[in-house]
């Protein structure tokens, strides 16, 4: 099942099932319907009879508001190489904030502040049962769906100290979806290519199978220290082919247009504008 | 005006202004009373009749959900030196998970996933008005009371990778509180007493003068980035004498009562308890 959060005809937020180029939508009176339905542990939502053509409605992100979207650094050896930072014994857990969320076709801002700004094509999981202390071999039971994360960072702020959060904040600076794919859809997690262009050259192609920290570690690990919340989204970190890691670095200007891919999740398409 | 958030008798969440001892309710149907209070961007709220003693009320965290806490790292300079750690030229901010957040009274919890559990004594300043790229002239428009947090910290989970936020939202891990203290009662954060107890030994004895980034830099410099929201928390950083800068450090065992006193703006009270 693929689920997405949409605005048809200039009415409200509202959630829907995609069947093809068809959406269902469902009735929800919820400022963010997926999550909604997520947190209400249903098995399907309770469609309407509604169709609407996938052309005639705007897209949003899957998740409008999620409790926390966790990103995970240097989770690929030959990104960590490339940015010149050590792998570590546990994950590198930092947070993107909600605020920065953006859907499909939307536009990333690129305003003077966001020094350095770069692109980062990441595998996410959205989290269905809430849990604290996870086991690993319990993984699949917390595991709603997948979606595509941008985790857009400006690497001037980024780096001007140690932590991460604000540089990959900024308003616009996390592109998520086009649609959230139930885990039923994807047999393995570990074993999806995932690629990034920029106005159609490649960037970054690797497999999901090179995670350092897969997903039931990386579900353990942060579960054993926050308990987890339904729709929490987990960012699983980026492979090497990030204009930080080029020679010389290769930042993201105004009009370019990043597509990600990862197999069987979708393709996940943001322009880049500059602001004032 | 000092403003709680609370329960009495097993009743619903509340907001209340205190006065003295008596708490004097208003009605709400929020899920967190004080930060639709602030949000509303009303003047006073619309007290009903009753009067409550504050002895007879549960206090909670004065905001449940605030839209984010932001910390700040090393921004006193003895505590920066005592960590081993450079003040950098702009502010170092992280996040403390809202679900970590407890109020006046309540335990903080120590399992054994929290290896080496600190303290840290910090004014807390409560966003009003939202704002965008805000001048530091402008800061006072933009801030609507004072709280005190108390930033634990696991260092052992805080330390093991570059990213402070896991290590420092274990649930119960942000005691703020005991009220809001807002900005007309205070009229220079800047000249505030700051002091730390455990079981009646001081740690920590500061004054908030000697804040690397005051809070017209922390507004400007945060809001350039990601604009604020009203309830946004920024908890202005711990002056030295945490158990890490000492010889050889000092860590959090259960059964300790820590007692943050801020000047002007209250007594946040917490004990220590281990957990499974």
């Amino acid at each position: 099942m693929k689920l997405i959060t949409f605005t048809h005809n200039g009415g409200p937020v509202r959630g829907g099932v995609l069947d093809g180029d068809v959406v269902r939508p469902w009735f929800s009176e919820d400022r963010d319907p997926v999550l909604a339905f997520i947190a209400s542990n249903r098995s399907e939502p309770a469609l309407s009879s509604e169709r609407v053509p996938l052309s005639a409605v705007r897209l949003l992100a899957p998740l409008l508001h999620p409790p926390r979207v966790f990103g995970i650094g240097l989770n690929y050896r030959e990104h960590a190489a490339e940015s010149k930072m050590a792998v570590q014994s546990v994950p590198t857990v930092f947070i993107k904030l909600s605020s920065s969320i953006i859907g499909h076709e939307a536009d990333v801002l690129l305003p003077p502040e966001a020094t350095q700004p770069d692109y980062e094509a990441e595998l996410g999981v959205v989290i269905g049962k809430a849990g604290y202390r996870i086991a690993a071999e319990d993984w699949k039971q917390h595991v709603f769906g997948y979606t595509i994360v941008n985790d857009i960072s400006a690497r001037g702020v980024q780096l001007a100290t140690s932590q991460w959060t604000l540089g990959k904040s900024f308003p616009t600076f996390t592109p998520m979806g086009p649609h959230i794919v139930t885990s039923a859809e994807i047999a393995d997690p570990h074993t999806l290519d995932i690629e990034l262009t920029i106005d159609g050259e490649v960037m970054q192609r690797a497999n999901t199978r090179d995670l350092i920290f897969r997903i039931p570690d990386l579900i353990a690990y942060i579960s054993a220290l926050v308990p987890l919340q339904p729709g929490d989204v987990i960012s699983t970190g980026t492979p090497p082919g990030v204009g930080l890691g080029r020679t010389p670095p290769r930042w993201l200007r105004a009009r370019e247009t990043m597509e990600i891919t990862v197999q069987g999740v979708g393709l996940l398409r943001n322009r880049t504008r500059a602001t004032d």
